[in-house]
Formats: structure tokens, C-alpha cells, sequence
């Protein structure tokens, strides 16, 4: 079993390229970390269709647990605090596959 | 390079399990009809968190050119339809990795 985790965000107005270059970077940073992101993939919106919010983050687990330790995870929560000013909007969606 | 798709359904209050449960059926079959489609998993939301949309689909292809066929095959176009008035709100992201 896989548990599944997307988010979408879009930024706000004066979210500038550097923050959300700087956002990259703390990201790349998780998985040496987190051992329980079994894949974790993360970007800007491509331009490929209208209407799409501005960047997204994909993760995969093997159960829950794995998703809760990611969440709970001290580098995380740090990536969350950095970002969370920057957001306009946040959707996310966690499933079972 | 992998070009990923990533989308969030929140069902408008008339959408009912069997929708759902149809709209699944749906995309189980794209898979096999659509090669580009390199991993495809789809689903409801687990309930994990708060605030969250209903469903989620995330789709991974070689590149941009294999999500537009992806976009314009008549099956997948068949599943928008279908999903389309089912829909309350829809949020979607391409990303390279």
C-alpha cells in the first residue's frame, strides 16, 4: 500500500521568485532527513494550462504513520513556517492507493 | 525528466458515492488505453486533516508531450465530462521533476 499526499499552492502577490526559490531549496533538503518519504517530488506550475494554481508538492508514504512523521517532522514544520506567509491559497488532498 | 500532473476535486453537494465510486471505475481504465501514462493513482481523501478537497489525481508522464495526449485522448475526455458537473471547485498543477 501506498499512502498518497499532494498540495497545491498559489502565491500570494508580493511572493517574490527568490521565496519561492529559497521554499525549493528547503524542500530538497526533507528526504536526507525524513526516511519515511518514500518519493517526493515538488515545482512550479509548468504553464501548460490556464487557470492552475502555482506550484505543487507530491509525496508518498508506506501507511499513514509515514505521513504523520512527515508532518511532524521538525524540518517540516520549518518549511511550513517559512511558507505559509507566501501562500495565497492551499489545497491538499491525502489518499490511499 | 518526468513532467507530473497533479489535480483536486472538491465535489459540489449534490455528488454522491456512487458518482465517486463511477468516476473511479472511469480512470481505472485509462492506464491500459493510454500508454503514455506512466503511474496513475487517483482517490478520496483519506480524512487525515482538516480543510482538505475531496479527491485527488496525480499522473506522471516522460514529458509535456505525454500529458497532452493524455488531455486530448477521447477516454480521458470522456472522464471530464463525466466529473465536470460533479465538480465544486477543481485545482490543478504541472510541474517538471
Amino acid at each position: 500500500m501506498t499512502f498518497r499526499h499532494v498540495v497545491c499552492f498559489r502565491w500570494a502577490d508580493d511572493t517574490t521568485d527568490e521565496d519561492v526559490a529559497r521554499f525549493t531549496e528547503m524542500l530538497v533538503g526533507l528526504p536526507g532527513v525524513i526516511p519515511e518519504l518514500r518519493r517526493y517530488h515538488f515545482g512550479r506550475d509548468a504553464g501548460a494550462a490556464e487557470g492552475n494554481f502555482d506550484y505543487a508538492v507530491a509525496a508518498e508514504f508506506d501507511d499513514r504513520d509515514g505521513w504523520v512523521a512527515y508532518q511532524e517532522h521538525p524540518e517540516h514544520r520549518r518549511c511550513i513556517e517559512y511558507v505559509r506567509p507566501l501562500i495565497r491559497d492551499r489545497v491538499a488532498v491525502q489518499f490511499d492507493v
